[in-house]
């Protein structure tokens, strides 16, 4: 772990997504300062055609050297690497390049998977600080044989780990009042509304507000105030609309708070999230994805940080996904790669 | 229905709450021009005390007349009342003005009930051409005996409808790109998260697109265009995440295609809401309460007007509650006021 200049690897994704092209398009402004992001060493997990392909797409400047380990990284990275010069390793098999934009391919769903494993390894082994990762598609990936909802199930899989969640951070920024930033993480996530029921228990909801208080303790420095939603519209209206609330979120959230946590609710998620956003809270615990999804997007959609909470690696992602709609056009927006690496190198310094 | 100076009820709500106090703080701006409020006859359905305790605490120049019938405001508008005379039909019990600021009581319920009928008995019988309804609280109105969840469904009730919705309405501003505003109906409202798989049919949803449809034709003078969300996450991936998306959302949107409607879906509700925001729909058809409350309270908490489509008279609505932690106190927000006396002339005269 290097404190000071974090290496981190940046997976480049589904190859007929944006995820080449964001990172080539990107790439200057990791070093430059025009973006804030501090002091790093940026490697590419990906394919080196792709991302020159990339680079000639948003006519950025740049060289990309193939490299096969991380041995110049670690031991000289700046004498060779930097804004002209792209460290790229090569993580997934030339048929990736021969994938079609902006389309459904085994091919590509492979490619990003290989790209995601070989960085989750060298993460674990401590060679990378932290991944960042480009989109992947789930139907490539699942064509090419491995049945997981997206990274997050991957990246707790290949880690042994059972309690992890998917948070969206959003940074401080003129749409929030907080200097610090809102962290959302969500109980239940993947999966049919049907089933959030069985899946919200004291367990996992006291699981999740630790995930995020442990979160934004880093990020804030100090304990941070955490807000729990409501499964059930108005607060289930002290059980009219719904038992959840009586039953399992406020006990669990009772044992938050005699674990010593800052935590309060439950509150209907609509007033929680504008409460939320004018500075009220620190972490928003919520029950289902688009409670979360909803709020974080509307708030500041190309601003948004995917992050994976509970594993033994730091792993920051752009909050979008493919879209193959505008793939390779030389037009996909680059602000939330941004937001990724900064808090990327922001969670390996602490 | 006089549709150059349409007569609106504005009802108390209830006596504790923020509702005396935001009719009496709005009041010279329905006559004065400074809020964009087109010519209207307004006429309190409420107690005159407490609008004259309500003026007072405002400090708004005005004397209330108290009244009994309509006879004078239908004759003789504008040479008795306006800015500085305001008249107030007295449609509930003295005990109103006895209440405590902020609390629960069951006086208080009974007096926001008497003013809402008497309200919608003088709509029903065109002697008002709209109403527009400060919040009561659901505790209270229950407490007096009348078990209803809210407004919507006491509306609903003395109108004999059975087809009704609540739909959030944003008029147009600078958070949203369209010009003609945002309509958020909702297929299942005040209900269990439990129950709302019942309730989410093809019937509920079809007839939730007409109504929003009809409502956004009328404010827009031609065909709205309609987005649909989905139930479960992801757009429910296909039937992985839940098939509620294909067995019973998309068939009715199909059907009201072919009902002419431009209708389209359905959306994972995150996306669609963002798509909203920057123009691309001009109503929006949530399968539950808070996909559709987050977003409208995000996008502009102050400016939305709560109405109920569906029924023989118009009715509008403040989208706030009563807010009781700061009733009485001078500060309560008149911006959602405004909005909905707005929309209600606005619909009066179409």
């Amino acid at each position: 772990m290097n404190r000071t200049n974090p290496i981190l690897g940046l997976t480049m994704g589904d190859p007929a997504g944006v995820g080449p092209e964001i990172i080539a398009a990107a790439w200057p402004g990791f070093f430059d300062g025009t973006e804030a992001i501090p002091s790093c060493r940026p490697v590419v997990y990906g394919h080196p055609d792709l991302i020159r392909r990339a680079l000639a797409l948003r006519k950025i400047n740049a060289t990309v050297t193939p490299i096969e380990t991380l041995d110049a990284v670690q031991a000289d990275y700046f004498r060779q690497f930097g804004p002209n010069n792209i460290p790229c390793l090569t993580a997934c098999r030339d048929e990736a390049c021969a994938v079609p934009d902006g389309q459904i391919d085994p091919r590509a769903g492979q490619a990003a998977y290989d790209c995601l494993v070989r960085a989750i390894d060298a993460a674990k082994s401590g060679v990378l600080d932290a991944i960042v990762t480009a989109p992947l598609n789930k139907k490539s990936l699942n064509l090419a044989g491995h049945n997981y909802p997206g990274h997050t199930e991957i990246l707790a899989d290949r880690c042994g780990v059972e309690d992890y969640a998917m948070m969206l951070y959003l940074g401080p920024g003129d749409y929030l009042v907080s200097p610090t930033g809102l962290a959302v993480v969500h109980v239940t996530l993947h999966t049919a509304m049907r089933n959030v029921f069985d899946q919200i228990t004291q367990a996992s909801v006291l699981a999740k507000c630790h995930l995020i208080r442990d979160f934004m303790w880093k990020i804030k420095g100090s304990e941070p105030r955490i807000g729990v939603c409501s499964l059930n519209c108005h607060n289930g209206e002290e059980g009219l609309f719904g038992r959840e609330e009586l039953d399992i979120i406020r006990p669990a959230i009772d044992q938050a708070v005699r674990d010593g946590l800052d935590a309060h609710g439950t509150f209907p998620p609509d007033t929680l999230m504008l409460a939320a956003r004018n500075g009220e809270f620190d972490g928003i615990v919520a029950m289902i994805h688009d409670q979360g999804h909803i709020a974080v997007k509307l708030m500041g959609m190309h601003r948004a940080v995917n992050i994976t909470l509970g594993l033994p690696i730091i792993r920051t992602s752009v909050a979008h996904g493919t879209a193959f709609d505008r793939a390779w056009q030389g037009t996909a927006k680059i602000t939330s790669l941004y937001e990724a690496v900064r808090v990327a190198v922001l969670l390996a310094r602490k």
